[in-house]
């Protein structure tokens, strides 16, 4: 099985990515001959990781029926200093809020989401260290990045 | 330096990233529990990809003088059959149209993406195999797909 993307490039910087029946747009700012229209390319690698995580953190949660107050992930990726400008180590910080029963709920899935089902990570972690830090109503439950560092 | 993104759950399997000024919206098709509102996040990979090279292209063309006619990247995506669903070969497919007289200058300003510019390329290589083809005004100009498979 494939996943297509078929990106049409709109003049200037701006480029429509097709995927399914969704369009992603993306742009440069003018310091690089853009109009700053939307997103750069780059950090939509951050976003899938992001996205893909979450939502198995939901799904995971769902089946035990435990619903969260708030869920937000902040991605660091670092930036190499030479070119190609790429990733050297991404973090994620989940930060979650919800009765707090449900603690260890949250931190297995998480980590269920990172060891077993999140492919963005998986294969990213192929490439660059991808840590991770959890934090439950404001208390910081796991945090394995300093170990990457 | 970092990237850095926000990933906010909005409720089902609605999640909105947010990079610097802009949102972008992920979400989940209804089998997996969401309203296919936006695209799922996997895809957003291939797209950061086609961004990151498209641009490059249109950068190094760009200072040479050089446009184009028409400009398209379809990027596949190959999937892994067990968890976790990951890409295991991508393979991109430049498709430009411009002056006959160009064909050189745009198969040299894709293979300088590809080999020294493009850190999502540079990123994912260092995971899995990444390929690419191009096809200049109908006709294929380069091809290392075959050699990777």
């Amino acid at each position: 099985m494939q996943h297509i993307v078929d990106t049409q490039w709109m003049g200037n910087m701006r480029f429509n990515a097709l995927y399914d029946t969704h369009t992603i747009l993306m742009d440069a700012p003018p310091k690089s001959g853009g109009d700053d229209y939307a997103p750069i390319p780059k950090p939509f690698v951050l976003t899938a990781l992001s996205g893909c995580t979450g939502m198995d953190v939901v799904a995971v949660l769902r089946k035990k029926s435990i619903s969260l107050d708030n869920f937000d992930i902040k991605v660091e990726g670092e930036l190499s200093k030479t070119a190609p400008i790429t990733y050297t180590h991404i973090n994620l910080v989940y930060s979650i809020a919800g009765n707090t029963a449900y603690a260890a709920d949250v931190l297995q899935a998480v980590s269920d989401s990172q060891e077993k089902y999140c492919g963005v990570s998986a294969l990213l972690k192929k490439a660059i260290p991808v840590t991770w830090q959890v934090v439950y109503n404001g208390e910081e439950l796991f945090n394995n990045r300093k170990v990457a560092e």
